[in-house]
């Protein structure tokens, strides 16, 4: 297979996908192709500092950016050779199979959408972000693709959700799906919410879901055993994700601020260090990798803004596991299922 | 002043109703009464057990309660003589300055809103939920009580915010309202996010504001030094409060779990028991006590569902204080001036 790589998008592009690539390269021997887009001079510079030397990547001159604080769709138009478009360009005309991108979400969602065009039966395409969990993950969708999306919109993310958990992530079971509201209870919500929720639980009735709808759900089911899928909103989804995050990062401060607090506890600081890194590599994205833009015809890898080379090595690997199920197809069989007169 | 406590209100309740009483009324000798509604014999009994016998404590019989699992206000129209009916009628009649309750949030919130009415210039009550960081506290607003908010009543939740900051939480300089988006470019949000900032920026511009808005901001935001409300529907106020909870604690059952692994790392727990008491006790709402209901005529606290005797107790403490500043009329007269023509 072979892979595109935005090597410029991301806080710490492009070094960290130079070495992401060459890792990646080393690790996986079903890649036949890397594509590193950018800077062809700045690129070639590092691959050679870094000991790229893999003949299967090759780099592919783009003389732009869009930036992470510019607005995505908009500067993308714009800027028609930015490291992300040609990337893109290369899924479009066949040259590869799927897009890796660390850079702005905006821009990738919208190159994906423009260039490789939604599948059929998808009217927005969504992402769906892997949150670790102590049993394994959890899939939010959307992360932040569609931030006003419609409810129908929803029971596509759903679908698409409930056949990259099975198909890609090797889910055993019947995928759990559910609906993040204000509670619990069938009558939370809003009137968006409400209205999501009574068009999945007809589908759910009917059984031609490829899914389980196990209603509203909570914060707290996110970090559930049970939960394949938790749907919402772009908005919303993407405030969970960063909300996570940010409490996660916070708690780990306060107890590093204490441990430093005396002696003793400096020296119990020490004595805790595995477990501390132990919880790092369950709960971090870094080994997690990207998140799938779902429903558009090809595969598209959003990464973490703040990846580091071992994050953009993983979500290589992502792109790889996706290109190798194929779940496109199923995909549009799935939803044409939906909506067929019984 | 006096305070009028829903007993029968919350997960552990009437039991840490009790106690947290008790504990409060030794604590604080400002209070010179403190009502306890509902049953009666249950409480009485509980009184006797753990020893409540100061004659500032009277208890109000109130036969029926609003579960947590009901909706709330729906339920509310139904029992009339329940707890949180009965505490809030106390307010209404004068004869408590205050309500407390850590039962059904959906009643409190209407038996508020409908008793004691909204002041003048609010149209909708919002919930302001204090979020400890390792500064201080960011205040969540609206936490729960509006989910389907309208821009202007952001704008109200900006000016009851900062004068609730500045008052009764003793903020110095003049409160930072941020509004929490996807993105803390201007351009990025949803329409009602993009309506409410273009509101707040130009209230900021006029200079009439009792705040400076600072703009959008994210997730980690909440966990900053320099801001002092985080301004959002009550949707996605309550889905961040229960993701950062939710987030919280599944951090410390990771941590604890790993803690067990082997017998050095169960004596490195040992020695790192203070370190986790202090990060706790810094992070958790048992300390914090309520949230104020902001905007009805009157003082409501919001305490958290699963609160212990701490935490109620610590929620009575937030009743006096915001008693004892009196910020209604405040927030009427900024209110006010908002709209005065120039």
């Amino acid at each position: 297979m072979k892979i595109a790589l935005d090597a410029m998008g991301g806080d710490y592009a492009p070094e960290v996908a130079v070495i992401g690539a060459r890792d990646a390269l080393k690790l996986y021997p079903k890649i036949e192709r890397l594509f590193l887009t950018g800077d062809g001079n700045q690129l070639q510079k590092l691959a050679t500092e870094h000991k790229l030397d893999d003949p299967r990547a090759i780099i592919i001159h783009a003389p732009e950016v869009v930036e992470m604080n510019e607005s995505g769709a908009k500067t993308l138009r714009r800027k028609k050779k930015s490291s992300i478009a040609v990337a893109t360009d290369l899924v479009k005309s066949g040259d590869a199979d799927a897009v890796v991108s660390a850079g702005n979400t905006g821009a990738a969602v919208a190159a994906a959408t423009v260039k490789l065009r939604t599948l059929k039966g998808v009217e927005r395409a969504g992402i769906c972000t892997p949150l670790p969990n102590e049993f394994g993950v959890c899939n939010l969708l959307d992360a932040g693709a569609n931030p006003e999306a419609k409810p129908q919109h929803l029971v596509t993310y759903a679908t698409m959700g409930s056949i990259y958990a099975k198909h890609v992530l090797g889910v055993k079971h019947r995928p759990k799906v559910g609906l993040m509201s204000n509670g619990e209870e069938d009558e939370k919500g809003t009137t968006f919410t409400k209205q999501t929720f009574a068009l999945l639980r007809i589908l759910d009735e009917t059984g031609r879901a490829p899914f389980d709808f196990v209603g509203n759900v909570e914060g707290h089911d996110l970090y559930a055993s049970e939960l394949d899928v938790v749907l919402t909103d772009g908005f919303t989804g993407n405030v969970i994700l960063k909300t996570a995050e940010a409490t996660a990062k916070a708690m780990s401060r306060w107890i590093k601020h204490e441990f430093k607090r005396n002696p003793f506890r400096v020296m119990s600081a020490a004595m805790s260090r595995n477990v501390f890194q132990a919880v790092k590599k369950k709960s971090s994205y870094e080994y997690y990798g990207g998140s799938p833009l779902l429903g558009v015809n090809g595969v598209c890898i959003i990464a973490h803004g703040g990846s580091s080379a071992l994050a953009v090595r993983n979500s290589i690997r992502v792109a790889a596991e996706a290109v190798e199920q194929q779940i496109n197809p199923q995909i549009e069989a799935a939803l044409a299922a939906l909506n067929r007169p019984s």
